[in-house]
């Protein structure tokens, strides 16, 4: 049995949401979720304050019950908390998976520096918000009870991370970073503006040199601009990543969308447990 | 005289912009308005392609006929030519005075980074377009003439550099971040949402370790969210410089309106050439 908790380092989740997804894991009877009642609180933008979202984060992490910890929910937070979070946790947390991804790359991040524990990008319970949701929080629900079907396809044997191109961007430089080195990095995106997508690859590739290759996932709902940029998302890509001599691999699967795949940060293979 | 050459390494202007600044600097009888045809180019997003807006730039900064170039606009663009038109000026840029802001920045701080030439946060010829933007014009070309009326008030003995807090954070481990140790930084913002401030605040303020203190300009425009933040602006900038342990030193006079203070990189009155 895989007991995972589910706690919400940025944004709440509503019961309703957590009902549907223990609906679902239903199907999964090597699975038996639990929802931390922090991911219901509300305080402004946030799950709670960052007090509560810590000790949520940290109490899960620690917890010897559970084998997993999943993010509820991304949109920004978990840069409040994921430092401090990190740093209270046991040698308890190690033996974990984490799971997440957006803004929860953050706390990812944070975990593959520190290299506590595993880190796996990965669809969330919000996910259930969308039309088609369902097959999203099945893609993680079924990686959790040992399926790997929804594995993103173009992992090989280079080790890997998969991030949302303005977290990692927001990350570079700072303590939760980690060393990327030989890795190949997937990045996508959502609702951003292509100029600003431009200025993300600007910041996040000459952070980036050394890594194995990039690979671009989805850049979904891009808002219209007063004049069309100039530039496809994958000539950004091309571009910047020549810049910085960073071979460009091609597209993969991952988005904030309901195909978005797995990637178990470093080698797949190892991260699996296989 | 001081003759100002006007480029655009951003986005462009109009030609009727260019003529109404052109007749507002009648007013100073010191200072003379050279507008490069490059200004009124268009391609996509930006004002001409990235070679154009880098060979007007280099133009400009190489001209000895010329004492100063001031930025036409702003609005994202810089970050793709600054590296190259920099990398391609010659000495006789030294000599001269680079004014601009918000995506300038970006030129600014790798012209500062260098040590080439002087620069100073200031309005732009695209003010001219705000409700009361004579005034901001004014302020800069009466720099340019020799008044010293519009400088940010707050300035004292520190060496200090001002930017736009989303331009910054994009500097930051690029190779155009300049070093800032013992400075006075000055930010301020436009038409963000307060978590988007947050998180430029987390970034930014985890790479400005070691500055002498920060100072907060107007944050101006920020779109209403779906929930409210839950912290004020000032408080967001009191709690990552406090996070860093950078003395918070309390409002200032930047920002993306007519009101905007021109602040000299480095110290006032050794970029005044007093």
């Amino acid at each position: 049995m895989q007991r995972i908790a589910i706690c919400a380092p940025s944004r709440s989740i509503t019961e309703e949401d957590a009902a549907r997804v223990t609906a679902l894991a239903c199907e999964f009877p090597g699975v038996e979720l639990y929802f931390h009642p922090q991911c219901f609180l509300e305080e402004g933008h946030f799950a709670g304050p960052d007090a509560a979202r810590i000790a949520a984060l940290v109490e899960c992490a620690n917890d010897p019950l559970f084998d997993a910890v999943w993010f509820a929910r991304g949109g920004y937070g978990a840069a409040r908390v994921a430092e401090d979070a990190i740093a209270a946790m046991a040698r308890e947390a190690d033996r974990k998976t984490f799971l997440g991804y957006s803004d929860g790359g953050m706390v990812l991040g944070g975990l593959y520096a520190q290299k506590l524990g595993r880190q796996v990008h990965a669809p969330m319970p919000v996910d259930i918000r969308r039309e088609g949701g369902e097959a999203a929080v099945r893609r993680t629900l079924g990686w959790l009870a040992g399926e790997r079907g929804g594995l993103e396809p173009t992992l090989d044997h280079h080790p890997t991370a998969a991030f949302n191109l303005y977290t990692l961007a927001m990350l570079c430089g700072t303590r939760l970073m980690p060393g990327l080195a030989g890795h190949v990095v997937l990045v996508e995106e959502i609702s951003e503006y292509l100029y600003s997508v431009d200025r993300l690859f600007f910041h996040a590739t000459a952070h980036l040199g050394g890594i194995a290759g990039l690979r671009l996932g989805r850049v979904g709902n891009v808002p219209e601009n007063d004049a069309p940029f100039g530039h496809e998302v994958e000539d950004i890509a091309r571009h910047w990543c020549a810049r910085h001599s960073i071979p460009y691999l091609g597209r993969c699967g991952i988005g904030h969308d309901i195909d978005n795949t797995i990637v178990p940060f470093g080698v797949a293979g190892e991260a699996a447990g296989q």
